[in-house]
């Protein structure tokens, strides 16, 4: 039985979703309805095309095999039809109809439908105050912009940018503007970290340290005021509530909201934020439309709760879900953990499910395990440090999510993708610590990072071991409470930090220390340093062995103090 | 209440069990027994010494932070008593007693224990035939013999070297000759394949292709059948079932044994082709007794039958077990799956779970679907080719391994990870194509390459499409029948090979296709290729749509075909 479907939004969902119904149904017709005059494009890419790698925008359009994704692309090989620079501008759920209009012309058109899909996509914030869209301001959600924004830096015209929110987009944009075009580029965040909601505040210190050591500046904590122009019209600078930055090229990334205004109007069930409910088989609160990507909520496989996770691989994956339901198939889309990543010069930062603080508001009684370690055997020439949080529940030792930053991307990437793919099934810290991973020494450890971290968790959960993070070293370093630090490592490199503070840090290594513990005092706190946090965890066994009861180890050890730039 | 631990045997498992035993109960004993002088090394690492990769054979003994693990370290880091050279010669379950020889002076002593650990490890398999015990036939299963190839190979002496066995050792000894030493490598193999039992027949021919470009030999199906020795009594030239070999050097590495010898004799439960049973805590078949690493056998957790995986990632992850359950825990290993890397020049093989052949042998109604597809952002500049086999079950669609080979190794390893993580909670193509992993288009695919392998092998299931592989691509083109080829590609970029296969190599790009079905014969077998799978799969849509019967898809397309050296 042939039947029309209309998508709205041919960005990622859209075209995947008419394309997969179209191979189930050939003998059905599809009608795929797009703003814009450009669209089914690779909007991930486009800080990739504004630093130069991606060399023309038309690379975003293309597909793997070098084809433009045009409406001719998908009328001659998906047998869809495109409407493009058409607008849907109301759904008659009644009367199973969409009315259209063609923005060149105003013409507007009803179109019958038997299904419909909504891929809206969203649409940037913009913030609301004075000077917002001035000209020089742009935004990053189309390649127009994208070319507008590459076409300022290569004109030379551009000495300071100025990038606002310090998320995926924006730190990829603040690196595409320094790297390639040596743009003096300032980020501003208005929360006190970057990657604000999806890494935790550790990882975070060490990432702003890499990218200021790349020549980006951040402004933390400073929330922009307003913009003002220069005499030609343009932004020239921007006012914050703690200062003013000049600027020649301003990037606004703080964040999407999901377009579902069409869906609200048609009374389908929105949250009042903004984001369609959509069910497992992806349909809304009408089993005719359906609903993906941008403009939708999903449930967290943890924390059961919606939420927006404006992704283009989500869209991907969802597009195929309702291409099979449309065809009559019982897909169901599972429920998501937020897995992400980003690079960040010569770092890369990578994360699943939930932070600490995420995690607390969920209402979980969580705790951050954090381990810094050489990535594959340590004898193997090369290798990078990774740094990764584990986040845990205290009780039951369930996995949370994990965050992390190394220096070897794909294998942080790894990591992560083990984590993400195991979190919906419930794992714990003794799960991670015996998961079985490929080993050879020139790809990983014998005992695989996440076993290690797994079980660090464990005897952290079973109170084996005392753990503090880095920023909370910092704040004891800095308190003036008298106590020692205990470094656990060989005498032999560490003769600086003795003879800088005396009387403050000490040296027994760990292998002498059963065998020294009178020069020990028992009514003092001793905070135990080694490299990593290996040996300061043997170190706490024997203290704890022995009596000694106010004690803590450093997990990450003196690299996870370098990493975070702490000075000691 | 303090107990005394003997282990039997200190590489991985004993030392790891040890230590964390006594870190759980400091004030208990534990005596750490090894035939070896050098004990405790990384023997993963053997192959990346002999390669100059690790420039001291010291470094395998060595700590990540730089310690030597001696007696000394181990009696002062983690309290545990080592007696070197010792070999336990007997068990007394009754008495709980071990029996243990000095090797250097032959004196014995009884000890008495409270749990025993058996650690044994395993010996390399000599091949039973005349002068197989020549000087200058090495086994890969010692520091000693590890310096000794080196120190030949550093002299000068060796112009040609055998290896005999291609699974993980032989493989990288083959790399470590030809890539440091540019020794002329021959490596001899009884099957017909690389990383037999491993790998599938195509990734490995693929691989195969890799190192021979890279100057390695292979005789694959080709026997040994004895040694013979120069006029100075080392040996000189290899014997096959099919010629014979000059050779310098020999590296025998055709798989190890476990020494399950003492357990057997002890009257343990022990395979009869070696290898301790043991349950999911690591005990044996006497509850004061516990095995793991190199000697026993674990239940593989989709066939359930014992294996025998001696790695060296294995072993470290029970040593913790064991030493939990020391001490009174209740820690189980879980069914174990199979993890494997390698890395071969320029690329990495990795797999997890059950090859096809191997699914089949237990009893699965299985198929193999291949996938080759960049493995990252199309439009990114930094990517490289991966190629995937996904074993599933028919029926179920059930994943039982994945087998890829790939040019970004972490990259590699970080899918198969993926699906190692998943495989023992038995998760179906469909689930894998919607498994949400990080992306961002410098480290993945909008829609990653795990995602896109499950719904290729979902839609196979379904008999959406019926897909070929390369070898029986390479069958077809060879065996004189009548069909015709059906390119899909563009036009461009493949006019030599229409020209080349005049009546035999047609094009219609999948777009034209629909306008142009008149043109293709209907009493013909049509073999749809393009470049990775993609388009072939949209053209057998359309063809089967329009009442076409006697239609396959390549998986994998040119790209298979090219990277398996097919010749067309």
């Amino acid at each position: 039985m042939s039947q029309h479907v209309v998508v709205i939004g041919a960005v990622a969902l859209g075209p995947k979703a008419a394309a997969r119904f179209k191979r189930l149904e050939p003998g059905s017709r599809v009608t795929l309805v797009d703003r814009e005059k450009l669209f089914s494009y690779g909007g991930c890419g486009i800080p990739f095309f504004v630093s130069g790698e991606v060399a023309d925008v038309a690379e975003l359009r293309k597909t793997a095999f070098h084809m433009v994704r045009d409406a001719e692309f998908f009328r001659k090989t998906k047998g869809v039809d495109v409407r493009a620079e058409t607008e849907a501008i109301a759904i008659d759920r009644a009367a199973k109809t969409v009315t259209l209009r063609h923005l060149p012309t105003g013409k507007e058109e009803v179109l019958a439908y038997d299904q419909l899909v909504l891929g809206m996509g969203s649409s940037p914030v913009i913030l609301p105050v004075p000077g917002a869209t001035l000209p020089g301001i742009f935004t990053v959600n189309s390649l127009e912009a994208a070319q507008g924004i590459r076409d300022l830096a290569a004109a030379g015209g551009v000495n300071r940018a100025v990038v606002i929110g310090a998320g995926f987009i924006g730190l990829e944009m603040a690196v595409a503007l320094t790297d390639l075009w040596g743009i003096e580029t300032t980020v501003i965040e208005f929360r006190d970290q970057l990657l604000p909601g999806v890494s935790g505040h550790n990882l975070a210190s060490m990432a702003l340290r890499h990218m200021k050591e790349k020549g980006v500046e951040f402004r933390l904590a400073e929330q922009v005021q307003s913009f003002e122009a220069g005499p030609d019209g343009r932004v020239a600078r921007v006012i914050t509530d703690k200062g003013s930055l000049d600027a020649d090229l301003v990037i606004m990334s703080v964040g999407v909201r999901p377009n579902s205004e069409l869906a609200k109007n048609a009374g389908l069930n929105v949250s009042e934020r903004g984001g369609v409910f959509v069910d497992e088989t992806l349909r809304t609160s009408d089993p005719a439309i359906f609903a993906g990507g941008d403009c939708v909520l999903l449930p967290h496989a943890l924390t059961k709760a919606p939420v927006y996770l404006p992704l283009g691989s989500m869209a991907n994956r969802q597009g195929r879900v309702i291409g099979t339901n449309l065809a009559g198939g019982k897909a169901t889309f599972p429920p998501v953990v937020g897995t992400w990543c980003v690079k960040l010069f010569d770092l890369a930062a990578a994360g699943t499910g939930l932070t600490l603080p995420a995690a607390k508001a969920a209402g979980f009684d969580a705790l951050c395990v954090h381990a810094g370690m050489l990535d594959r055997a340590h004898f193997y020439p090369e290798k990078g440090l990774m740094s990764l949080d584990l986040v845990v529940e205290r009780g039951t030792g369930r996995v949370l999510g994990m965050q992390g930053l190394a220096a070897m991307g794909d294998a942080l990437v790894g990591k992560v993708d083990v984590v993400a793919a195991l979190l919906p099934s419930g794992p714990t810290a003794y799960d991670l610590g015996n998961v079985e991973l490929a080993y050879s020494p020139p790809f990983a450890a014998a005992l695989d990072i996440l076993n290690v971290l797994g079980n660090v968790a464990d005897n952290i959960i079973a109170g084996r071991v005392k753990g503090i993070h880095v920023d909370e070293f910092a704040a004891l370093w800095n308190d003036g409470e008298d106590r020692i630090i205990l470094d656990c490592r060989e005498h032999h490199g560490i003769e600086h930090l003795l003879e800088k503070h005396p009387g403050r840090w000490f040296n027994i290594p760990q292998g002498d220390l059963a065998e020294r513990l009178h020069e020990l005092p028992r009514d003092k706190q001793i905070v135990l340093m080694c490299n990593t946090g290996a040996r300061s965890y043997e170190a706490f066994v024997t203290l704890a062995h022995n009596g000694f009861t106010n004690i803590v180890s450093v997990e990450g050890g003196m690299t996870a103090v370098n990493a975070a730039g702490i000075e000691v």
